[in-house]
């Protein structure tokens, strides 16, 4: 034995706070609406919301036009429909559920305005997984190293005649929405719009704009634009013309006779959204606290955005 | 205090067992291959299993032709690829994460054959969702209500070059794949198949054979027949020769001024897999015990089907 005591046990260093993190995809979303060229005045009757928040949320209602003739004016639905949308963004059951198709329930359940809509919601998850609900024929693509990998079809009762969600109890609600998700990678890039887009503009001539365009904004702006020249170019065979001769609607017998066909754009309001899905790093304290600074920088600004064009702004 | 001792407490009446069950979607799932026609003695270079336990699960490779200037059979790595896909399928991970991209990754690993395929591999769960992990140009459409609500688009390097599943490095793999899923309803109609279909058929057609169709395997065989009997048919303005033009591959010049175009079928192997959403009533017993007879019970008659056609099958 020693007589001396033994040295006291070393005292641990002070570790350096460990530094937890981990990757959660968002989106950077940019957005245009172009009103139908006689409706201008009203700023037409789509609507869409776009929100960076929880990864990123956007939404577009198209407002059946059919309600003119009925003295309600067809905006109102899809824009409060749209509104509260957003405002139940922050219900806690939708925080954790994450559920476009709930979100949509909701949002129709609250929505007072008489008419009706064609809807699509889509949710990305912090995982990549973006999560949509539609509808009727609002479309929706994703294209990956410039080709479209996915893409949702639309859904109607009959040519021209768009599922839709209605103040009235013959119309469609959220069981009847097409439920779908997929998983996304950074850099992907989401193509969203009301019909007005998609009739008048090919998938190849979008990705070409896409790959040409320096931001999701700029690209949001160029694809309306496009669809816009297109839809009042009489002279041009655009997809609604291409479909409505595959369903057997065309011109008469002697015009074909004469080398005519059924062709042209659609004038219709064109709503379309871009989005593309970036990584950010976020440490674990922020994640446990909630939104970060990162997932609220989008082209956007704002948290969120719930739009349409009214009469002083710019029309095309 | 009272002097007698109460009385003993009522002893509980023996109840009858709960009857617990619940509802569980199941497929019913009919399917054909029609080789090449150049191809039908060696049975063509598709295969396919499909496998109606545990919900529903099917999967599709298509063999890439070119490996045949290598003096490489082009349908062993297909065969291999599908054998090992159904083999995993009794994986205790898999059963699990009943996971469709984990099941291609763990089959493309097992697979020792030389040659590249495309694949699809679609897997129902049990509450009605179906994942699908897809590489390269194979096709899947949902048709609800006569009309087709959900379609995956093909992924390609260029056209006519799809993304493929290899025995070498510089192919594709589970990651590269287009990884989604879709929310079904009893009575949704799946439509899969390899690319001789989708280029050979239009969904107009698609969805009239549905509908004239009195069962999964009549429908399959249906499509398949159309599928090859257009792609054989010179004069008939195919989804493939349509999508060649809009590419910007046409006749010369020449031919054009006479009124030709770059049209016609275009011969492949033809792959079809049509499968019918249905509900179950699933007692808890067995639902906890594992696969039961109704889940079983579809076309195929046994739970696990891999084929492809052998010289001695018929052809066409």
């Amino acid at each position: 034995m020693s007589a001396s005591t033994p040295p006291p046990p070393p005292q641990p260093l002070p570790l350096p706070r460990a530094t937890v993190a981990r990757l959660e995809a968002v989106l950077s979303i940019g957005a245009h609406l172009i009103p139908h060229p006689r409706k201008a005045a009203s700023g037409g009757e789509d609507a869409f919301f776009a929100n960076s928040d929880a990864g990123g949320v956007f939404a577009i209602a198209d407002g059946v036009s059919g309600w003119a003739e009925k003295n309600v004016n067809p905006a109102l639905f899809s824009r409060e429909l749209m509104r509260n949308s957003s405002n139940f963004l922050n219900d806690e059951a939708l925080q954790v559920s994450h559920d476009p198709q709930i979100l949509l329930m909701k949002a129709h359940a609250a929505t007072s305005s008489i008419g009706s809509a064609t809807v699509i919601i889509a949710m990305l998850e912090k995982t990549g997984t973006l999560k949509i609900a539609s509808v009727g024929d609002c479309g929706l693509k994703v294209i990956r190293k410039g080709q479209v990998m996915f893409s949702i079809s639309p859904q109607e009762h009959y040519f021209d005649c768009p599922y839709q969600i209605s103040s009235e109890a013959e119309g469609q609600t959220y069981k009847d929405a097409l439920v779908c998700s997929v998983n996304l990678m950074e850099g992907d890039i989401i193509v969203s719009g009301s019909d007005g887009l998609f009739d008048n503009i090919f998938d190849q001539e979008i990705v070409s704009i896409i790959s040409e365009s320096p931001s999701v904004d700029e690209a949001a702006k160029a694809l309306a634009e496009l669809a816009r020249k297109h839809s009042v170019d009489v002279r041009f065979d655009s997809p609604y013309s291409m479909e409505a001769r595959s369903r057997g609607f065309d011109v008469p017998w002697w015009k074909k006779l004469l080398g005519g066909k059924l062709i042209g754009g659609k004038m219709d309001d064109i709503t379309v959204v871009v989005a593309q899905v970036k990584t950010v790093v976020v440490p674990e304290d922020e994640v446990q606290g909630g939104d970060t600074e990162e997932q609220k920088g989008n082209e956007q600004g704002a948290a969120a955005v719930v739009a349409y064009k009214m009469n002083d702004e710019e029309v095309a």
